[in-house]
């Protein structure tokens, strides 16, 4: 029983610092690492890059809105194909800086609005899998669990991971509950850690309503952004191992000159 | 007798449009595409390289300082690993749309202010050389006939390609005269023609001061964001036919799978 | 029977030129010039506040959405406070370089998605009236004819230009046919300008549905940015006086001292 | 005796907090508040403003470069006429926003590299001092003590403050250490204070190489973005005040109607 830690990575930007990536680190399993658009910059890219290949975790390609003003959290109306593109720069970025590292992407995981926005929105999901896939067959296509981008991850012939948010409030459709609902991040970490390891023993997850869902997640989110983020993610890493549940990354990157010629 | 005849292409930005990109291609043969930072946008950049490929004509990446408002043309104080990173997020981001595009870059060439510098700046030139090739060694670097650019480029292990400027005044020691100087821009597109012609066929050009410098350029490049581009790229491909020499692409894109991986 | 036309001015960029600003201004009698965040900068801001000066055209401020790569076309969610802030440093903005040019604003148009949300969201609407208000209380607010616009200008307690646009398709409800929907822009001339004429004159259009609506406009927008832009401009200025309209600014600028303190 | 404690502040950017501008506000007489440009936002420029408001603290609008991710620092080569143009365009957005919060500004102090280069440049000096001026001839313009700015501002006809920074060694001009030299910056809390009190009661400080030069200073500097700043301004404020030195902002805004027409 195994389950992957993913969290979401270099978002500094400038002069302005965010996250605590380095306590974080050595607790995940996966990093999405932010491409310049919505966070981050190339400094920023090149240093998580590092510090992952450190920690011997694989890294991926996080990209979001071009809206630093937003943090890529606001749903910018957008065509499927201009989705396509956006995906498309920001993965050649982080991809450049990566190749120069001598480091290979492993995973591409959507941010923030973009990934809620396709995760209702079959067509959005389809363009951007898509792109992925037209860069790089092998990358793996994360997406929330249940939902349409794991279909779309799989027609665009990509491996999917579905993704489970142990540290949020559940519809009873399998819908996260929006952030502006209260009660919709949870801040409790024993309430965090006992949910995640129910996600991954038992495949499933309680609703808001109290219901029962069924999830069958591949990995688990991990937010590195709010206060107290490395305790979070420490305590999630123990617990699952404590519950017999090993981390370890679900994607792997190819081999240096496989897969990545279209 | 053979030439290169350059221009920089995609460089329209959302609701503004710039250059004449349609009516340029059918005359040269190599295309510098801007890369989103100083100009372009995932569109134009998906755009310039389907109207490349429709002509025939080599795609290269045209990456610049991140300064849309002084269009890469302000010299902004960077070091050299920051200019490497640059190059590589924008050389990447036009990459992968090229890919799902089915179309392999060429070379690269740097931008405005990004080019002035590692003209004379050796630390800079090395620098962005450098990150070319940890990227794809079997990219064109371009750069300015006689400057550091194209000693490293060399040193970087990359085939270079030395640039003149049939529109541009030369200094004595063979910089390009600054746009500052009145003077500096020829619009007189008959002298154009037959600076161009002499710089191929005689590897010399006439500098400002009258004297005649030796230069020896594998590629000319037009400009293309000035009025009557077209009909200057129509003339100089004319006339150089006219006068002997061939005009096609200094770089050769590598076939798909070779020479991309580190 | 008069009636004030208004145009979008101002919105180059850079490099990057849009607009036929200086051939259309002679048409006009109000000047919305873009304020820096989805066009103009403060070369372009400064330069329309001297053309529109030197043809005696009233100018106002036309923020929207720190959008470039959207145009301030796209619809950013954005809450109340947000809108009014965004469109106060706008308004400042101009206000400032105006200030400096000896002019004094007019009146505030909003631009493009922020005027459409504004048009539909009273609580929006509301948001950015009193944002005008609080910043100077005898600035005249544009807004859509019969839109919650004009009520919110009022209750902050600001004079209301009701807009009506000529070349635009229009609901049976009085909203704007959206662009997306085919024929909701009008390209025949001499069809815009009897349009114009009907509604000044009649205080009515034709709807799409082929029903007269009644709009009682105080302002007629030109688009600047569409080809042909001076041609329409001109024949709607010369086709409203042939049918015994003057044109004339409806906001008139307070005299400096007066009006614009809290 | 006396003297003005002046801070930069509301520098956070979005998503991105910098600064304990909380911490610090209560220590000092004048805050420099970010216009959005280099840093903050219409939401951080609120929020400061409210905050100094509270803790009767004069407010000054704080122009930079246009330049996020170098935060200001970067010497971008501008003419006197764009440097105006960008330091009235801050001015009056952070002039709106004070607007509407009922509170008028005081002071104007450039940021980071444009103040560094008008210090230097004398014509750069001047086009920021006259845009200040035609802005409004009341407000106090911040400059380097013995810099060209000081003349620049008076012959504007403005009321300048002659800054000094006790935390930053001098060379034997008079001019700043640069920040790449070591030793450029102070750490040490006590010879900081020491250094203010030197500054303020003898109206010298000690250079580099060990001379004591003239400096007449009439407001001094707490950089609000290092680690500790808030513990600084408030060992500062206290090792004045021992020394028999009040604080208290130089610069006063003018009651409302007054000085603010061209």
């Amino acid at each position: 029983m195994r389950v992957d830690l993913n969290c979401d990575m270099g978002e500094s930007f400038g002069r302005w610092e965010l996250g605590a990536d380095a306590a974080i680190m050595p607790h995940i399993s996966s990093a999405n690492i932010a491409c310049g658009a919505h966070a981050g910059d190339p400094k920023a890219m090149r240093a998580t890059l590092r510090l992952a290949r450190q920690h011997g975790v694989a890294c991926g390609a996080h990209p979001g809105f071009a809206d630093r003003a937003g943090f890529g959290r606001r749903e910018i109306p957008t065509t499927p194909a201009e989705a396509g593109d956006l995906l498309l720069c920001q993965l050649g970025a982080l991809h450049a800086i990566a190749m120069s590292e001598g480091v290979r992407l492993a995973h591409v995981k959507a941010h923030g609005a973009l990934y809620n926005m396709a995760a209702r929105d079959r067509a959005l999901a389809d363009a951007i899998a898509s792109a992925v896939a037209a860069f790089d067959r092998s990358l793996t296509f994360f997406g929330l669990a249940g939902s349409v981008m794991l279909d779309a991850g799989r027609r665009a012939g990509l491996t999917v991971a579905a993704e489970g948010f142990a540290d949020r409030a559940y519809e009873p459709d399998g819908a996260l509950t929006p952030r502006s609902v209260a009660g919709s991040v949870i801040d409790d970490v024993d309430v965090v850690v006992a949910r995640a390891v129910t996600m991954v023993r038992e495949k499933r997850v309680r609703a808001r309503n109290g219901a029962d869902i069924r999830l069958d997640v591949d990995t688990l989110c991990v937010h590195g952004d709010t206060p107290g983020a490395e305790r979070l993610a420490a305590a999630l890493r123990a617990g699952l191992e404590h519950a017999g549940v090993r981390v370890s990354a679900f994607a792997k990157a190819s081999a240096p000159g496989a897969g990545s010629e279209p």
